[in-house]
């Protein structure tokens, strides 16, 4: 039997109706009410039907996460936070793949007017340089909240990690273990999150005298492309030492590449990679990572934009809250 | 500048009026020249807008990809592979996870006799022991294919793989490798493509004589719960010495396991996947790995649901398409 609002009522000896509106995140209703109940209804596996719900209100009660890809264990992780905060509160989830395309986006965000959802959560793609779709979008008061790959220069929240200082921490590791040529890989330079990379390596470096070999390499969405960059630069007479991995799914790419060449990780070319994929440490050799807190991310981006819906788009303040990353050290860059 | 039809039609000596119909699957339009078309548009980078045609024709355009999770590399590429075929027709797609809940699976397609899609491409939960709420959607006239987690008893398109025959080539490889107490480490039951991988299992078993030994071990959603079953297993005093793993996450909890349990794979313990997995040949040691051609799944799937909608739901005769896996032998199961 399924768990109802009138279940977890009785247990906690609240009213049904104080119970129902914890869970729609009324203001009417206590912060310490509202985490009993959430809790409650966690324990008790309650699963709130979200059609019901907004037969009601005559509300869509969806929410959309737009995202440029989902082979990808950040973005794996990120909507599993999402959906538990917006499942909880009776939201539908929609996701949306742009697959690094601004046409895709554009075209996305459009039939977003029609009403099709309440509010999105987003992550730009690689080649969004701009941001009229999504501020015609903002503007017909459907709100947005961005994460990991936001658009600082829009007014509203976005939820990032401490790209700067985890790229500068990840460089100086390198340079620690006694790199001295270190490549950057990334992809596109439209994206905030990767210039604030970019700027902790090449500060890393500039502190350490070593900005002679400032190499950043740009790999794009092409997979083809990106071995043949890879495979360019550790031929050439200027082979780097150490390698930042910006993008998760270059590690299997420079595996193979390695492989294929010759090249020994870790005595020939120290690796790290920014990856939340959980089996970096039985990789051969394991992956030094930095991880993002991805899930936590998708919470903090959920209950944001949720909150935006509940009270009025217009009375939430823009912020932008940054959640530390987690470096764990291993044999790649030993 | 972006592709438009006007771009293709020149290019190919076509009227604006042909290449549009081609695009739009019309049954006017010949086979020959829909492929030549689609080549031309896929070459030129030609995206369509979803919004524009369904302002037109009053349809959604828009079909929903209903999957248990997201954190499987399964799934990631059958979508990428379900995309490729739907945004060449000018579709929409949304994903949905139902988290291996029935009761969500059941919220889920319920929205969607509101009109919000034409068409559901579906892989059940492992809950799904009733197929009442599919039914109905069907009746309504909203086309469903099932893909990898399928319905057998539902009469429309399944595309699966070949179950019982890569379990039954995988069971009988770990006995060639000297394996005598093989579990097969599985999820619900309730699936049909359990079914069949476990039945694969006992045949080799059964053809072997090693059927004193049959260990079907259930693990479900739950991960703590599934350690404890790993970790119940492997210290007890029949513990396997061969295993197949049929879901994906399974792996990292078992490399895991063994590293903690200092349980050597494979000369204490011989370990093989199902999974599609990219970086399987890399882990330490490299795992033996069966994997379903996802990407080509998604396509078929999607290719069969677009149609039944630009036909006629009733037109389209139910088919099951049983595509080859593929298996490959690595270290941790030599």
């Amino acid at each position: 039997m399924s768990t109802t609002i009138k279940m977890i009522a009785h247990k906690l000896s609240l009213s049904v109706a104080t119970v129902s509106k914890a869970l729609a995140d009324s203001h009417e209703i206590s912060k310490e009410t509202k985490l009993l109940v959430s809790n409650a209804a966690q324990e008790m596996g309650y699963v709130r039907n979200p059609y019901a719900s907004s037969l009601r209100k005559g509300r869509s009660k969806t929410i959309a996460i737009v995202i440029p890809e989902i082979a990808d264990s950040f973005f794996a992780e990120a909507i599993n936070g999402i959906e538990e905060v917006a499942l909880l509160q009776g939201y539908h989830v929609l996701i949306y793949l742009t697959h690094e395309s601004l046409l895709r986006e554009q075209a996305i965000l459009q039939d977003f007017r029609s009403g099709r959802v309440d509010g999105i959560l987003m992550s730009v793609s690689e080649e969004t340089n701009d941001t009229e779709h999504i501020k015609t979008l903002m503007e017909s008061q459907v709100p947005v909240v961005f994460f990991d790959r936001v658009c600082e220069e829009l007014n509203t929240t976005c939820v990032v990690t401490d790209d700067f200082e985890s790229s500068f921490i990840a460089t100086n590791h390198l340079i620690s273990k006694g790199c001295s040529k270190i490549a950057f890989m990334g992809n596109s330079i439209n994206l905030a999150i990767n210039r604030n990379r970019v700027n902790g390596y090449i500060e890393a470096l500039k502190q350490n005298g070593l900005s002679d070999y400032q190499n950043v390499v740009i790999c794009g969405k092409d997979k083809e492309i990106s071995q043949q960059i890879f495979a360019d630069l550790l031929s050439g007479p200027e082979r780097p030492d150490g390698m930042i991995l910006s993008v998760e799914k270059l590690s299997a790419m420079l595996y193979q590449i390695c492989e294929d060449m010759m090249i020994d990780i870790p005595s020939q070319l120290k690796v790290l990679t920014f990856t939340n994929f959980n089996m970096a440490q039985f990789l051969s050799p394991s992956l030094t990572t930095v991880k993002q807190p991805a899930f936590q991310m998708g919470k903090v981006a959920a209950t944001a934009l949720l909150r935006k819906l509940s009270f009025n788009n217009t009375l939430a303040e823009p912020e932008t809250v940054i959640l530390p990353s987690v470096i764990t050290f291993r044999k790649s860059t030993s």
